[in-house]
């Protein structure tokens, strides 16, 4: 039944889309009317339309930005910034009062709108909120992160339809593991997931379940910002105690990038070490490459094809006819490892195990795809616990990336490096001179020395009384800065002893197909 | 150069297109006016399109029947030739002095348009030449063959772009093997082909070449018409001494048509047997299935996913946006096996060894598509040498099948089962009544019965006697089915006695990737 009313939904917008186009749809209407004749005869009850989701609204509600062209924001934005730091503050708090919260929408209640249904209206609208002025407007896919006045997350929620990952959550996780919460999900790094509170429930119940991240090796080290999901991966590991499989998508980044393949499956060798060195139980944890894993998987892989049309994966990821055949039918193989069936060694052919994705929102319309074919392959939808993006050294319009043209912050580079880029390039809060600074103190929401401290430093006591003093105009930009040199290149250091240690053996035991032990 | 031609050829189709459907081409148009501006770069001079191909021209020189309804044809067909059983005889002729023949364009030729120009000529209309009335019109795909007038071969040649297989290249093979040319070379089956020559000269100079050849697993035996390019491929095998790859594509069968995965490898597994049956020799033939031997193809298919875009697969084979992902990639797959590096075991790492793939005209479209990827990858383009379609029991307008509705003689059928079905459903070009028959003889070029016999009788005196004393009445339709059921029976019990003796360990190591002997 659902999959018939997934059939009409989806032909419904392949009729307005060619409507769009001022294209030829009588074929398109003749297969709606069919289906909705099949809904009758089913249910006997003629189709309706789902009610109209409510989250939309929710967005309209938040204040609106005055609407400018894109260039006239960009010049205007750091100037505004540094002149009246205060004015974009209230953002950084928790929902305010007043507003209905996103958050009170009931888990997986009636209310909520099905996977299905997310994944028709996201194909719609969602993923790609034109940017066009409004300062509002955020651009979010698996390749491309921009948003004029930063991402907001809030927002994203809404149209990604996910939930918001509460502080009862967090709280259930600290109770279940009898550990305190790491300070990612402490500080709302990880600020939303899907179904994240049923992976729990089966855990407390006994069972296991495994957990599944992975990387698109694009370049030859990792940056600050891929360690994140990975040191985060490693701790849920430890707590939970879980196996864990991690894909290097050397395929992917291959058939979207100018890359060679040799060069991919290189890159590939090499994240994996940065990877390893991340901590993680090589007796619970299988890393596997694309290139080398993919017959295993193939089954999977092509029952996944065979439910997503070309129609879906255009609309989900914005595809268009000029690009290669590969790319449309890759989210296909990012999916599959969402079902234990793609590992029969390694988990001992048991395909009774949920799958938790640890993984920054961007990749969400990969598993949003994935959750709707889930039931019509007779598997489990994967949960999904997602993060924010680790902010790019120029400000947080986007997502620190390996591959754009912003300098970024490899885990390999020299404690000189380091200094130089943080000095140089990382965006400052702070005020344009020291008097102004002394008066107006630090906008925290756009310092990005001090956003990297929160994610460097554990002592939650040293932050709080860094946020003081520096916003408060009692420290200096600069000072903030020579801290977060100091942090990073100890985290670095750290790293670099850690990743010099791990041996190309590793790197072959990781990868081998073996049964994990759990 | 080719590849900016070739760019600049596809961004004028794409712009053509899209103005056809009345979309905007702003952006299109300046990429192609880059693209000249790129080939003035290269060449100095500005860019002319390439002068028509003479090809579509000589089709419309032939004389154009009545249109007509297609009911009206079908209701009309079959009285007419009873009727005036020799007024279609001259078609099977070979082309009639006077009309220019296409045999006559030089071979490789610079006046032969490229292989990419084809390609996009192809992606236009070649492949649904749109059947609405006109009794020339032919739809050929990998999927369907549909041509009301009886398959216009000829006419293919000209629209796919292939050559002639002419009586000297036939001659040549002789030479070259010492041995006389297989009956259905001798008889025009295998009729056309692409770069034999290439192949031919290759194996004179005392280089190796294999045989690529494949099979779709959607019944569990295989029929009369599927054992044509096998049986074939086993003489090509014997006599140039050459290693053979079969692919048997379960994974394709699964992703286009309504049978599970596990039907798709459970079929492939049985047609293995019907195809070892047909006289491989072992130690120079691996077959795989796609299910079990895509790991070691998977960056060949890599290489030419990200040469092929969806537009070109559309244009190819005629996807829509409805289709599942699975089928736009595929393509790729069947090219792959075109490569000897895909087989670095069985072909001991050479990677020097061209390719000859036998195959039936409808599955060129693969070919095409793979010839254009070839040199944009580096790799020798696959040689083609191509079959007619092994006509349907009830008449030549379409091949026999197992999907489709009509009856299917198999292999596996007894001997009552292909002496009623040849009774009842074989389609007769005699005459209607005894007296009929007597005076007017039997229309050859229509008579399913003759015509089978003309794959299986080895004994040409035995076939010209029968054509003779039946096209001209003095054997009557009955006698001829009988003599079908006769031949047919024999090569079925011999065929099922070797069927019956292939067992799974020979299966199991014909599937084996091993190294291959020769």
């Amino acid at each position: 039944m659902e999959e018939v009313i997934a059939a009409i939904v989806a032909k419904g917008n392949e009729v307005r889309e060619l409507k769009a186009k001022k294209q030829d749809v009588k074929a398109q209407v003749a297969e709606l009317i069919a289906l909705k004749k099949q809904y009758k005869e089913l249910t006997g009850n003629e189709y309706q339309p789902p009610a109209a989701a409510p989250a939309p609204k929710a967005t309209k509600e938040e204040p609106k930005k005055e609407g400018k062209s894109k260039n006239q924001l960009k010049k205007e934005k750091k100037l505004a910034e540094k002149a009246a730091p205060k004015e974009t503050k209230p953002k950084q708090k928790q929902a305010k009062p007043g507003k209905p919260s996103v958050t009170a929408r009931p888990e997986g209640g009636s209310a909520m709108p099905s996977d299905s249904d997310l994944l028709l209206r996201q194909a719609k609208y969602a993923h790609f909120t034109a940017i066009n002025g409004d300062a509002n407007a955020q651009k979010v896919t698996p390749w491309d992160v921009e948003a004029e006045g930063g991402v907001d997350y809030d927002k994203l929620i809404v149209t990604f339809g996910t939930s918001q990952l509460t502080k009862d959550l967090v709280t259930r996780i600290e109770k279940l593991t009898g550990v305190r919460a790491h300070r990612y999900l402490r500080r709302g790094y990880f600020f939303s997931h899907r179904e994240l509170n049923e992976i729990l429930d089966h855990y407390e119940k006994g069972n296991k379940f495994y957990l599944y991240t992975g990387r698109g090796p694009s370049s030859g080290s990792l940056h600050m910002g891929h360690l994140i999901p990975f040191t985060f991966t490693a701790w849920l590991q430890k707590v939970f105690n879980v196996p864990l499989v991690i894909q290097l998508t050397d395929d992917e980044k291959y058939l979207f990038k100018e890359q060679t393949l040799e060069q991919s499956e290189h890159m590939a060798m090499e994240n994996a070490k940065d990877i390893i060195a991340c901590g993680f139980d090589m007796k619970k944890t299988f890393i596997f490459r694309n290139s080398d894993y993919i017959g295993t998987m193939y089954p999977e892989i092509l029952k996944i094809q065979k439910c997503v049309t070309y129609n879906q994966v255009r609309g989900i990821f914005g595809f268009t006819g000029s690009d290669n055949i590969g790319k449309s039918a890759f989210p296909a193989i990012q999916a599959a490892p969402s079902f234990p069936q793609c590992f029969p060694i390694p988990f001992h052919n048991r395909t009774d195990m949920r799958c938790l994705i640890p993984c920054a929102i961007d990749q969400d319309p990969y598993f949003r795809m994935t959750r709707d074919v889930a039931p019509r392959i007779g598997y489990a939808k994967p949960a999904l616990i997602l993060s924010k993006f680790f902010p790019a050294l120029e400000g947080a319009t986007t997502k620190m990336s390996s591959s754009g043209p912003s300098p970024t912050i490899y885990v390999s580079d020299t404690a000189e490096e380091v200094a130089d880029k943080v000095r140089r390039y990382a965006f400052s809060g702070g005020g344009e001179s020291k008097a102004d600074q002394e008066k107006y103190g630090a906008n925290l929401d756009v310092d990005i020395p001090y956003q990297y401290l929160t994610f460097l430093v554990e002592d939650d006591v040293e932050l709080v009384t860094l946020a003081k003093e520096y916003g408060e105009g009692r420290m200096m930009s600069g000072q903030v800065k020579e801290r977060l040199i100091t942090v990073m290149n100890a985290f670095n250091a750290d790293f670099q002893k850690k990743r010099a240690a791990v041996t190309d053996e590793q790197v072959r035991q990781f990868m081998t197909v073996r049964p994990l032990e759990f």
